[in-house]
């Protein structure tokens, strides 16, 4: 094996890419000094961000989920559409998409978030329409499977199942936000039937801890999911913010300051995926998604939470801690890994998207300063789009993954294109990267090789040692 | 260098397995869905424990250290046998053992006491022939060896040295314990003579710090090694049951505390590798297998030691942060690595191996929660069982290794099957496992591709959102 | 891709040696017994260090480097050297040195600091000739260039620009100190002139935070760089020394512990780069060439801070810290990584240069202790001499580096041998560990195949055990 090949066997190890699309080594562009010896290559597009490239990379994302995700209901055995829906029969159900992308599982209410933003910071509708596709869909067919449901009691296997028959926040809560935000937005139809069937067991139905925090029966008889963070709080949060109504913003914050008390490790800045009641001190998993659900979470909430609310500034200064420390642990490469704190573990998407969403969103919120999470932002982003793929597939991100007890499960949970976990995040991050490119209050300087972002009226800077 | 090439690298290096038996990648059996995206492959075979295949490995090791360990008196020079046991000869020493197996050495006294756990939890006595045989032939030969040192003042150079007269820790506490431990078991003839000569050095002949702390004199004038926690508490407690003196089991009390005093970091949990009376403060060399010895006489003290002592929860909470902060560092293979902070050092087996029996038996023994570490065991019994080669050689061992001061040595240390070090620890592990299989009071669930140890009686779990 | 091959992947890629000059493995030649199975191998050559070796190493970087940096004045356009120094012309310029050595650049500085102690320890006088060299030229062509300004006006294009017209601490500390150094030992003429320029801009007109920290206005308007430690501290102390003026070491003392202060991360013991006035709570990027510089400076102003001054033990303690914080984390190599916390980053020349010259300097002088450092220390000299190569170059140094916002931009500096900021450290670790191997209160004793670092009457050590 000559010298060449081992530099390349350990550059792929190093930067632990995963999947093919990085096509690297790159050299930045704003550098125009062809000859500049003090320019290195970089493994992701390192550089200023381009609008035109972030907005084409949205767009071919959203294309994409389109196309794989048919609003039909078939025969289950026969793949025929069904064109009767006066009288429902057993073998109905919603035509399968493409992967795993089903239109009514949690990732999808995180895509419908993400396209209704992206839709809002380009001005372009068509990023709404999908959603539009979708939610009306809900509405034409719910009344055709809560009669098969009647009729047949197919339980898990009815396709509007989690909206029949709700049992877990994974059924109601990411999709309740979702459908609360369309709503606002004015997207789509009516459904506050949905909605306050979700809402219902977001708010009312689902098993809690004795101090009210959102739990499961799972894998132990009591146990907190730090996943569970995205899955009630959004959902919380904009019941409060659709009825005005304090009780589910007091809710949604103590479900924020509990989580955090029992999964969150403040030395550290990161969240444990889950936490046992029987046995509260235990070896902890800093599983990267589940640190991405909190801070989303989190995030949400303060976009609705009045100012004046007494659990502002407290949700305000955990998810500040919790960037802090996320920030702190940004691989080498822009992503993070599917452990955040164990850079052997593979670089996972869906978490840096859920990330770099959030960290651009508190800069623009004027939650964070862009003088330190700009260039983490920038640098995320950066990594972020070597996964976008031609067809507008999100590479690298890690399968639907169940709470667990050991490292050899996180570390080798396999990747796939067909996670939709990954796909919301990122149309939220590219969304909220736009937005802060046209930030007012934010001036990204490009200087010495690489990018400051400073406050507005911050002052001058003065590089009068160099010219 | 193709892709497939490059994977491979990156796998190579990132799992840093070693040695080379790992012949994954492997996919999981349990899961019966060969079609399950959600399943991935991994490095180990990650899968519910076989007892069958357990004990296999360990019949192998057994079959193997008994084959490799002759009990015999040669020439040293001619290497013929010795015939004349009347007439002591300078010549005379043990046949050496292959590998570097001495039958004396405190490594072997760690395979005596595993072999004793495999036949008690086995039921099978022939896992305690090769403990008779060797013991057998110390009561048999050891007049002959001293009246060769009456004669001819070998010295270190005499085979039976060790007993005849002992310098170090190293000479005398491990073997000591497990004499004690084979004696109970009523395992060999009686070697209360040997006993009384191993006992008398641990308890009051070996160099300690005025605080009564076990130490060296090197490679500083006053030096604590972790690894001493293991070569006297185990001989303490064993001589606290043997006579039921107080005195023994405060005396491993207090080595068990002085020793985390000087060596444990807290914030970490995990141990230093030693300590030097001339620089209290130095940077510290978290070397795995003194963390293993740190845990293991932990353990093994706690066994015996009485539940009304004053001393035993102190001890017990010593244990648990350790074990706490060493599962907290497992790989991703489920084995840990020779610097048990450090994830560029290669995986190490003798540790490793200490690790899971620990964890396992501290479950066993109600000591720690089975939710929380019983898949920290299962996925380090998987690592393991990969470092068991079909001859029963454990590979993957880091040699005997002193108490140094640079990252370099540490991490270059030559790992060997003829390592003994990784022997006793594997026959303890495999032993624990299957006791751990056998728990009446752990539920081993296989849900949603993983493990979960669940305390008998603690409530359902409820699995109804999925199916 | 055969077991072989993966092996030297993983090899290639674990110890991320990145250039080319490690011709390991290497065997360790002080263990004479080739068939020690306990001897591995190593990717540095470990072993005793021998003083010729390094000798040797010092003289070959002293020869390269006099022979890359001429001092002559040429013509900007033509190349010609200028004859005519009575009447200036706008094109007159230092000719260009090869590489980036810059004679008046700040790593200059340290390459002269270097040099004087090389001579100082070797009594070689040779190892001066070229700062005697460059310093005669300053005090030859300093009137012509102020002339060239005083017509032209071409402010940082003048050749001379940083002491005719200073304007931050790059352009003055460094260089400064290391004039009053050579000063001291009679290197060079009388050059009081450029002195009091230098000077006078680090005590007087450098901008600062209001407390009196050193700041710059880039890439803030008010940020503080770790590097401004040694850009400021040293100058401060030799002016101290040389003055005898109590207000340069207040100076300096304060700027070590107000640094530190904003700076030093005391949890881990290390320094992050930089901290902004207007995002005071920021995530940190542990660079280790400003842990380098940081404790550079602190040894340097200890050498001459008189021992009765009230900072003297403040300065001392936060030396210690940091050289503890930076000893646990030299790599396996014995070299540091670019981002010291961070094993997947490379391995960085300048940085490890200083941190080995300062542990061997701290031991030396009694600051640290040899029984924890000095395995340390020769540990990374091993590392350290193999990038020092054939021609007297230095490789594996990170290029001049911006004090930025994101992990990727650091793991990506590129290092090359044309960066100057590894020759001066170098040159300082090579003739400390000269001092170190001679020092008679250390003694080195090489026993179980590594080496231990005695302190002289610190009482004797026992390996009876062993013979």
């Amino acid at each position: 094996m000559k010298k060449t090949t081992l530099m390349l066997a350990a550059l792929a190890c190093c930067t632990l890419l995963g999947t093919a699309h990085a096509e690297g080594p790159f050299r930045n562009p704003d550098n125009k000094n062809l000859k500049d010896v003090s320019e290195g290559t970089y493994p992701v597009p390192y550089k200023m961000p381009v609008a035109a490239e972030i907005t084409d990379a949205l767009n071919r994302i959203r294309a994409y989920m389109d196309k794989a995700t048919p609003t039909r209901v078939v025969n289950r055995k026969t793949g025929a559409p069904i064109t009767d829906f006066k009288n429902p029969i057993a073998e109905a159900k919603f035509e399968d998409a493409a992967g795993d992308y089903g239109i009514l599982v949690y990732e999808m209410g995180v895509v419908h978030s993400g396209l209704l933003q992206a839709a809002q910071v380009t001005g372009d509708r068509s990023f709404t329409a999908m959603t539009q596709r979708h939610l009306q869909f809900f509405a034409d067919k719910l009344p055709y499977f809560r009669a098969q449901e009647n009729k047949f009691h197919l339980q898990r296997a009815n396709s509007f199942a989690r909206f029949l028959d709700p049992r877990a926040l994974d059924d109601a809560g990411s999709m309740c936000a979702a459908l609360m935000r369309a709503r606002a937005a004015k997207v789509g139809p009516d459904l506050s039937g949905m909605i306050a069937t979700c809402g219902d067991w977001v708010a009312n139905k689902q098993f809690r801890l004795p101090d009210g925090t959102m739990a499961r029966k799972r894998p132990q008889a009591v146990s907190l999911w730090g996943d569970d963070m995205y899955m009630s709080i959004p959902a919380l949060a904009e019941m409060g913010r659709m009825t005005g109504e304090r009780k589910y913003y007091d809710d949604a914050v103590n479900n924020v300051l509990n989580m955090s008390k029992y999964l969150f490790n403040a030395e550290l800045g990161i969240y444990t995926h889950g936490w046992h009641a029987n046995a509260p001190e235990s070896p902890r998993f800093y599983w990267s998604r589940a640190n991405g659900w909190a801070v989303l979470a989190m995030s949400d909430l303060l976009d609705v939470l009045p100012k004046d609310h007494p659990g502002y500034d407290k949700v305000l200064n955990q998810l500040r801690a919790a960037l802090k420390g996320i920030a702190e642990r940004q691989s080498g490469t822009g992503l993070w890994h599917q452990m955040i704190d164990r850079n052997d573990s593979y670089l996972e998407t869906s978490a840096s998207a859920m990330f770099v969403y959030t960290i651009a969103h508190a800069i623009n919120q004027g939650w964070i300063s862009p003088t330190a999470y700009g260039s983490v932002a920038q640098a995320g982003w950066a990594g972020l789009s070597t996964k976008i793929n031609a067809q507008g597939q999100v590479e690298g991100t890690c399968v639907g993954t169940t709470l667990a007890g050991d490292q050899v499960y996180y570390y080798h949970r396999p990747t796939s294109v067909h996670a939709l976990h990954g796909y919301g995040p990122m149309l939220l991050a590219g969304a909220e990267m736009l937005r802060l490119l046209k930030n007012p209050n934010v001036n990204i300087e490009y200087k010495v090789r690489t990018y400051h972002y400073q406050p507005k009226g911050a002052g001058k800077t003065d590089y009068s040692e160099h010219h």
